[in-house]
């Protein structure tokens, strides 16, 4: 076994779900990411807790949901199995990452709904999202199997405790922060963050991690931006998204490529108009674009902003957060570009103020 | 697709299981079974009900086993979710039948222990114990895969209403019955059965099936028997089993290879040198023994006997099974003897009395 793939598991138990004795563990894998999963039983052995492994796999939900159609349950057996457990690890590792992508969005979006009690307590667990390489993912951020490997081992295996560290300067910024302007190519942009929580995501529930993320107020948005790199929504690509905001709303919206699919993203609901949260890359071992959102939003020298839901650490007490079903983050380069905190320059040209 | 996976999902889901709106489902299978999962998803999402799969590997619980030794517990988030269950499907498909070759035998028993609770818990679901045909068992087998997998299907893909009806008359001729008595080389055994309750097990807690079994009174037992047919015990082959009972106990045994395997059975507990099952295989369609207790204790024109705990439904109401921590069954073909029931033929030279 690549020992890699050993010092991956030893992260996620050590540093990322801190795991104990007897802690109930519940894992969530495709079969592709068997080894790490070998890799994981070992280590969770050596801890003494209990695992159990739910074969995750988008070609047998995809057969389940076209045959069902829309009117799904949440499944008590998988709520109770989620509700009893402490820990959830949860593995990307799909063989084709297009497998849903003849499945109706209504159906979908019914899926969603039925399992939103589900995901509503991931909130009180530990959990740990992260990926093992495989062909799919490859494929998809245009590389061979084994560079993508020392791509996402490259992101992975840090040391999380000196990320924490430094990242702990720009959380300290943010904290004192009321206005954030981000200024670039056909973009002016500005925002109060004043009284909201920013998060130092520093490899726990995220692994890859390396942003510090906050909520903005939702109604203090104003302004333009263009968001130079791609997403990726329900299989499609979006590329050149240019967003208009007037007292928090998108009142413009427009796409070089799947606009129709920005547009449907934006019509969900009231809360898909606004942020919910602003996002400030650190990574940079992850030094491409890979049409991955777990490692793009941490690359380095990158903001991005997500339509959406405002994640609920994120919002300081007594504010409140936007929110809506979706959650869709878009990413800005920053290398030609600039971000002030209240008219002081934080980041220029891919620079924070504090590096030379 | 093999349209011989999706037969063999409907037989489980309409038949085996008889599946049914909202039903709660949880399918234990190894990613080598993946596409039987994908048809039983098809199945499924059909009936409106709700599916989970576990990932069952050998590799996994390896690891983790070696690591934790001794000392497990119940997992309670397995629990829970077994309990919130209705139907349970568990389906054998490794890629290597030794994976568990290298753990120690107490650690082995030590999980069992630990997840009793668990499969006590099976007795009050609708389950079903089947297998898609793999490489390791086609090996197991000396088959080819292809050779293999017609084996499989033609044992599984029968119409079990025919069978269920068939095996009637076998059933109703043991349950008027007091003396069961098995004649052959080196074998004449005897033992009763009144008041006890056969079951005709027709392809529904087992997928194949095609047998009917009935509990023995334990004290009963007395004579002597040798087992033709070998049997695997934890990844080991036990040959040439002859055993002695007097009232009921094994009192002598031997074995042509592994005879120290086979005592170490019968010193599990009192309950070990007893027997817990009298089974009659009717399955002509398993024309050969491939080594796997799925398929050969089925197999047509055999008799088996466990060693071991009775199952509970075939034990008479008010009158008592016997009780073991394990439950080893052993074949012995009848091409070359008889079975009489209280003093009449009921099967001679791999014949039944009502056959020509």
């Amino acid at each position: 076994m690549d020992k890699r793939i050993k010092e991956h598991a030893r992260i996620i138990v050590d540093w990322s779900t801190e795991m104990g004795e007897d802690d109930n563990v519940l894992v969530l894998a495709h079969p592709e990411a068997h080894e790490l999963v070998v890799a994981l039983y070992e280590e969770i052995g050596k801890k003494k807790a209990n695992p159990l492994t739910v074969y995750s796999s988008d070609e047998i939900s995809r057969k389940y949901m076209l045959e069902h159609g829309e009117g799904f349950e949440t499944p008590q057996h998988m709520l109770k199995m989620f509700e009893e457990s402490d820990v959830i690890i949860s593995i990307k590792s799909t063989d084709n990452l297009s497998t849903l992508s003849d499945v109706p969005g209504n159906i979908l979006s019914d899926m969603s709904r039925a399992k939103k009690p589900i995901l509503h307590m991931l909130h009180k667990k530990r959990t740990c999202l992260t990926l093992f390489p495989t062909r799919s993912h490859a494929q998809m951020a245009e590389m061979s199997l084994e560079a993508y490997q020392d791509f996402v081992w490259g992101a992975i295996l840090r040391d999380w405790q000196e990320v924490h560290d430094q990242q702990e300067i720009l959380r300290k910024e943010l904290e004192r922060t009321d206005e954030v302007r981000i200024v670039g190519p056909e973009t002016d942009l500005r925002m109060s963050i004043k009284g909201m929580n920013p998060i130092n995501s520093d490899g726990k529930n995220n692994l890859p991690s390396g942003e510090v993320y906050v909520a903005p107020i939702p109604d203090s948005v104003e302004g333009e931006i263009l968001f130079d790199l791609p997403l990726m929504h329900r299989g499609r690509e979006i590329t050149g998204v240019k967003l208009r905001f007037d007292n928090g709303e998108v009142v413009e919206h427009s796409a070089e490529k799947n606009q129709d699919l920005l547009t449907s993203i934006l019509e969900t609901d009231e809360g898909a108009k606004r942020l919910g949260e602003l996002g400030i890359g650190t990574n940079r071992d992850i030094d491409r674009f890979t049409k991955n959102m777990l490692f793009d939003e941490k690359m380095g020298d990158t903001v991005h902003l997500a339509l959406g839901y405002a994640i609920k650490r994120s919002i300081g007490d007594d504010l409140e957060g936007n929110e809506s079903a979706v959650h869709v983050d878009m990413i800005k380069d920053m290398q030609d570009g600039k971000i002030e905190l209240d008219g002081e320059i934080l980041m220029k040209n891919g620079k924070f103020r504090w590096e030379k």
